[in-house]
């Protein structure tokens, strides 16, 4: 071997060393970049750190770093209103024209003359007819074709954005940072799975296989020789308060080791999270920025669709057993998704 | 660099290069050897292959290659009745001391006399009361611990092996190979889901979130301070024949390009799966070795349990669409489980 060669060895070595080097810097780089540095983010990096270090005492392997998130008011912005009830309007105003008889009927006659309190004064059962109306009565593969053409072009009342351009830049990098140390990430959410699961593979990175949430009643059927599964008027499961661990339970089968979400609605989850041995981490967004976003305890706004609440109960509670609660004011650098 | 380092050096190119060859050879070696070559194995194999290749026409990226197999009958043995009705038998023997009614009362009174067939002459209510007596009433992780210890040792009634010890072989390769291959593998049987996500991992290498099964209702409460789920005498999901595409639509959310079973319970499955665009592979494993298992087309054997039977029908409607059958008596060279 000449000396030139043993010379472009020498480098390459050098050049192997530095590539290691520059390697561990970047595993050193912020990956929670929009979160300010404070007790919020401390708790997460803590949690994370402990549960992926092989011989610590709270050690968890990867099969079992499960996270369980809320969607709505955790990952992106439910005020004024749920994005699910923006896409429900929009299909009755898209669906009247073969329904004459809602001209008549509440709560489509107020929601077709765009007086949305009126619409929802019928509490529980309007909405539930609302969306009986507009998420049934289809196959699976065209409600999901319905909701992919909806969500791509759908914006916030307030913003103007794309709905899915108010998903949470924190959150993204958190779902991210999860990730890359093995957790597998669940949504497990009120809204509808079938809602869901036609674009959170997009913006969260989370497959279908992944998203827990409420559901409708699916039927199989031969149709003209194709096998299709029909969606029926008729609730299947309502992945909320209760319910999400008992979702978490029926699709995932194991507890998860950390969750997150927002409201009343997400309580039950939290705790039985915290319920299981070993290490546990437990998070609540705050909606406390009137300003880059909204402020809420008990939901505000019209129309009034009965947002599971942060309570001061649940505050609490947050507080005393020990979760991280989030002021989207104080821990947030920057609220809304970069770069879309 | 002195000469002895060069040597050095250079044995140790030579040893990576044979090590890099030595892979390329294992990659090549028979991925089902359990198989005996033959039109079966050619059409897995051929499936296979095509899917992964990238440019080929068939390409179908890793989030979409959805395999779902049955479990009883297709994964292990279901002969002389199915796994799960042992247990639920032993179960009644254990609780006995704390039923006294039981004596009289059917169909506990006859199981506990040994009189299987009288026990399910009363026939899908028998067996509706033999489960919700024997898998509701106790919680989550209590079920999941009784599981655990009665799978560890219940053996069957004519080979005395281990149940799990009867799972088949050449599944068990065929499940490698798909995930060798960037599958995703989830079983979909109509078999009580929190009865098998127990032991699939270990048994299988499928995670509890990958199993999809019948289900009894569970709710979330709080018992001493601490959040349970209880398990309720009562029916949340049927996961047969239409429900077997329901369910993967609800755990799943995406249609599967490979499914397996061996039962007119599985028929819409399969059904379901051909029914989605792109390539496709459906297979029927066929009970033919009456010597080396069981020989069985509609179920016989005491007790009757109504097995999913494959029917004439079936095997007319999977020549018809181009299913594969598996002949276990020609198609595999060992039945069970090796090297357990």
């Amino acid at each position: 071997m000449p000396m030139t060669s043993l010379l472009v060895l020498r480098r390459t070595l050098v050049l192997g060393v530095l590539l290691l080097l520059s390697g561990a810097a970047n595993a050193q780089t912020d990956p929670l970049p929009s979160w300010n540095d404070g007790p919020a983010k401390a708790a997460i990096v803590t949690f994370v750190e402990k549960v992926i270090r092989p011989g610590s005492p709270d050690f968890v392997p990867v099969a079992e770093r499960i996270a369980t998130f809320d969607n709505d008011g955790t990952l992106w912005c439910e005020q004024p209103a749920p994005v699910q009830l923006y896409f429900a309007v929009d299909r009755v105003k898209a669906l009247a024209p073969q329904h004459p008889e809602w001209k008549t009927t509440e709560p489509f006659a107020s929601l077709l003359k765009g007086d949305l309190a009126t619409a929802f004064a019928g509490g529980d059962q309007a909405i539930l007819d609302l969306f009986m109306a507009t998420h049934a009565g289809m196959t699976v593969v065209e409600f999901e074709q319905i909701v992919k053409d909806w969500i791509a072009t759908a914006k916030h009342p307030k913003t103007g954005k794309l709905f899915t351009d108010m998903t949470y830049q924190p959150m993204l990098e958190l779902l991210g940072y999860l990730r890359a140390n093995g957790f597998k990430n669940f949504i497990v959410s009120g809204g509808g799975i079938e809602f869901m699961r036609p674009w959170t593979e997009k913006v969260y990175g989370i497959p279908p296989e992944q998203v827990v949430g409420s559901s409708i009643k699916t039927k199989f059927e031969m149709r003209d020789g194709k096998p299709v599964l029909i969606r029926l008027p008729e609730l299947n499961f309502n992945d909320d308060k209760g319910g999400k661990p008992v979702g978490i339970n029926q699709h995932i089968g194991r507890r998860p080791i950390a969750a997150f979400g927002n409201s009343n609605g997400d309580k039950e989850m939290l705790e039985y999270t915290q319920g299981g041995g070993g290490a546990r981490f437990m998070l609540l967004v705050l909606h406390d920025d009137a300003v880059r976003e909204y402020a809420y305890g008990p939901a505000k706004g019209l129309p009034d669709v009965k947002l599971g609440a942060f309570t001061q109960g649940l505050y609490e509670q947050a507080k005393r057993d020990g979760w991280t609660v989030v002021s989207m004011k104080d821990d947030w650098k920057q609220i809304f998704a970069a770069g879309r």
